[in-house]
């Protein structure tokens, strides 16, 4: 990360929906200063939950862009070193920068279990639906069905890797359950809930396989109304995914190997000039996977 | 089991409530004719559940007592051989009986992964939960707190070695929880619901640490109103139990070997002439294990 | 597998290496006659190896094959109907044929517990070398270095996906973990063994990652000296294999959904009646699997 | 640790064998200076082992008493405020200093997945085979043999647990695990080995059952003959263990809920001033675990 120009363009938080890029001084790097990714949470102390590797669930953690940090859009920021990883020369930024959502996917696979020959069912083909798609492939998952109420939506889906598309529109939870059922061949080992919906949730349940996984990754209201005799009586394991955690080396790995393909994932593309544009593009859902590019002289794809 | 009188006394079932006692003709037994206790639930054939490991889950398993099944209430009773499992001649018929109630406490304390210095909290100082307390002070937890409306119900838990009793009034989850943390110092890694009550279930969520397990033992209404979003950002996993599978090997060793004393949770006993009165005793609350003698040379506790 | 014609062409074992083809009685089929895979280890009753899921390790287990059988290289053949998998339309016959040798792979790296991302070392490039690549590479392997004395053999694992090959000559097993090393840039979190030479297996020991897995699928001489104290403080855990389990639904799905290409291990194809010939040729190691068309209208690749 | 006085006297490592007791400065402690265990083993940095949770695996970890560290016998240590743990009231010191050998049980026991009921097999009836014989029993081991060379060792672990004892003479490591099942009525399903010795290793790798595992502690000569073929082909797991990591937390809690009792494995105590003395009678064999009393007004067992 070295420096061209003495100034640091940044965007800074204001409160909230309050953006603004303001010139920041330029920190002053430590000793190693490579091409990297950076892991934005990073435990402040070796807590319990950290000696046992689950850092994600340490409540001390530093966590980029939670306030009051900024976050890192930003021309120059600094790191925990060890939460930064040297990006070998065959992985672009821009696919560094996608390492964050690709390390949902990655958490929210890992925790079901997801391994060869799975039949995966994917609820919700937005970004994180996607890198869960894309991540139960590269984990050697033989079919994976997603559903989305948007048929745009599930093309992409397609693109990325889906073997059966589910449009929904108005089937009941116990409905979606068995066309699922009915495009698998059998009752998927996993389903990763990607949209926090109720109905969703349910029909997660029952479509899961007895001994199977549900993963919950979308957040939906406090309280949730399900079926939970279905799950407990057929041993329906319901676990949750809170950000990642031992992911970055994994998806580096990946990337370098080619074994998975994000570039379909970004939609737009913004200067950090333009970083307030970009929010602007993502709110309005127009896109998928919003890019700001931070590095003035890298701004292809 | 060799047969002394040629009658086979059978409880036999009618109709939902319509329980008869009966004479039955005796079975023709298999080659190996030793002391044994039984595994009610064997699979029929070996299906994929069955080939990993989760004979359990099984769709086409057979269940003694599961209609049209009469159940085992009988003097002379034939069964696959491989889940009949032969008795230590230190191991009493009536500690044989409570391997299938202890049988739910090990599936229980082993998907919950309980292991040496668990804090666990354990809803419902019911048979079930008394079974999951015993078996999670066998695998080693430290401290375990167990829950209920009763008082002489907690008392029997403190009898068999509860750390930490709590009565249950009219308290919030989150007021239980709270409860409950301070009483271990700290969240238990691992929640045992034994009521099936939604409240109950909601403490549960709310008092386990991050990134520990709820088990649900307990069965409710088919439709639970659950803080879902609070157990899956903290990692809490929740986990239901169906029966029991490989359990018989393990209480078998526990109760050989004298780690776990089963005594206190018999209160009732009666010969199988009297099965209808025992099951009057059950269905008033008035007991907590009642014990139906189907040996007439087997009386004593 | 309805019959055609009243002969039954079978190989029979008369003794160590006498092999003959005869005509044998076709077996009453049971009611399911499907186009299935056979998995030849099937338990004879459900033991306590079989009720946890490692129905391999039962010491009752019927194996097609093993004396006094004959195996099942004939034209009708009956099997434990729970061990026969229905084959897709879209996977041929001779696919299905290699289930078996892509099972051994699928329970080597699933033993190693091999996953996205991870670096794998696999020593020796035979057939079942080749199949752990295929499969590590399924699983989400990021990378592979294949070893092996020939160059010949190198090529072909290059050809099924090996990253990196490394031809051994004379090389001591210190320096054959340092050149994995430099080739991967680390060390690798798995090693798969396939040769059971014992410079080999100390090769996999020194080369793994401390924490890391060591797979033993090649077989050699009944005593091993190995550098244990070397494995064993840097946590490298040494498995090894007993042929399967639980893998041929898996490889199906694999097959199925065209994740893996099994198709260059084939290297000669004979008819059933030219299967003396077949041995033959395996037996001069001229090539890498052997394929015997019991169908004889089955005869093409 | 508050000072009494102002000197620190402190056991000094000059050279191999040369430790002389002198006085040193008294370290300035950080803010929270309460009664603690030291866990000596503190990673420098959160490099990848520690990520994942197995910190005793780092190549850069701090470990007390290993040169150019004096180790922590003196009056005065300052250490790493994560790995110092709060003991609770009911703890002594003295227990609280065996919370390291007992962490290396601990670490056994669980990399060989003790559990509920399990058959276990200790080579060694040292200090680390009775720690590992404790940690056994309180993690529910149903029945533990211990073996060892000498019938006072042997007694020792009959006083702490065993269930059975096997006192080794000139047996054949084959006779040996025939002796071991005799016992046992099985082969366990656990080997802990704490001799480092050849042979009692071999023994190991014959006892253990099929699917089990062979914990290594003992460390031995840096080449190892074993019968890996017997091991690979029965899938008996083979694990080493390098100290302990996660081990503290769990070790307080059985030792504050009286899980475990770990008196009886000191047999010496010396006070501070006289560690010279207590180094030579550790290293005559004369003891099991010899006590050296840093706290001058803690001198009573």
């Amino acid at each position: 990360m070295a420096a061209a120009k003495p100034e640091n363009l940044s965007l800074v938080v204001h409160g909230p929906g309050d953006l603004r890029l303001e010139n920041y001084p330029i920190p002053e790097p430590g000793p190693n200063g490579d091409r990297v990714a950076i892991e934005p949470g990073a435990p402040r102390e070796a807590d319990e939950f950290c000696k046992i590797g689950r850092y994600n669930l340490s409540p001390t953690i530093f966590f980029c862009a939670t306030p009051p940090d900024d976050g890192n859009l930003c021309r120059f920021y600094k790191h925990n070193a060890n939460f930064c990883y040297k990006l070998p020369d065959n992985v672009t930024f821009e696919e560094g920068a996608l390492i964050e959502p690709l390390s949902v996917g990655i958490h929210a696979c890992r925790r079901a279990g997801v391994t060869l020959g799975h039949k995966v069912f994917v609820c919700g083909a937005g970004p994180i639906g996607l890198v869960s798609l894309l991540v139960a492939k590269a984990m050697g998952a033989s079919q994976v069905v997603v559903t989305d109420l948007s048929a745009s939506r599930l093309s992409k889906a397609k693109e990325v890797g889906a073997d059966f598309l589910l449009q929904i529109s108005n089937e009941s939870p116990q409905e979606i359950a068995n066309k699922v059922e009915g495009l698998l061949g059998c009752k998927p080992e996993v389903t990763i809930e990607c949209t926090g919906v109720e109905t969703s949730i349910q029909a997660g349940i029952y479509a899961t396989q007895s001994g199977g996984t549900l993963v919950l990754v979308g957040l939906g209201s406090e309280m949730t109304s399900v079926p939970l005799v279905h799950a407990a009586t057929r041993e329906v394991d319901i676990k949750g995914v809170f950000r990642y955690c031992n992911t970055w080396p994994m998806a580096i790995s990946m990337l370098a190997s080619k074994s998975v393909n994000v570039k379909p994932l970004v939609t737009h593309r913004f200067p950090l000039e333009k970083a307030l544009e970009a929010f602007e593009t993502s709110k309005k859902g127009l896109g998928l996977k919003v890019m700001i590019k931070c590095d003035p002289k890298d701004q292809n794809p």
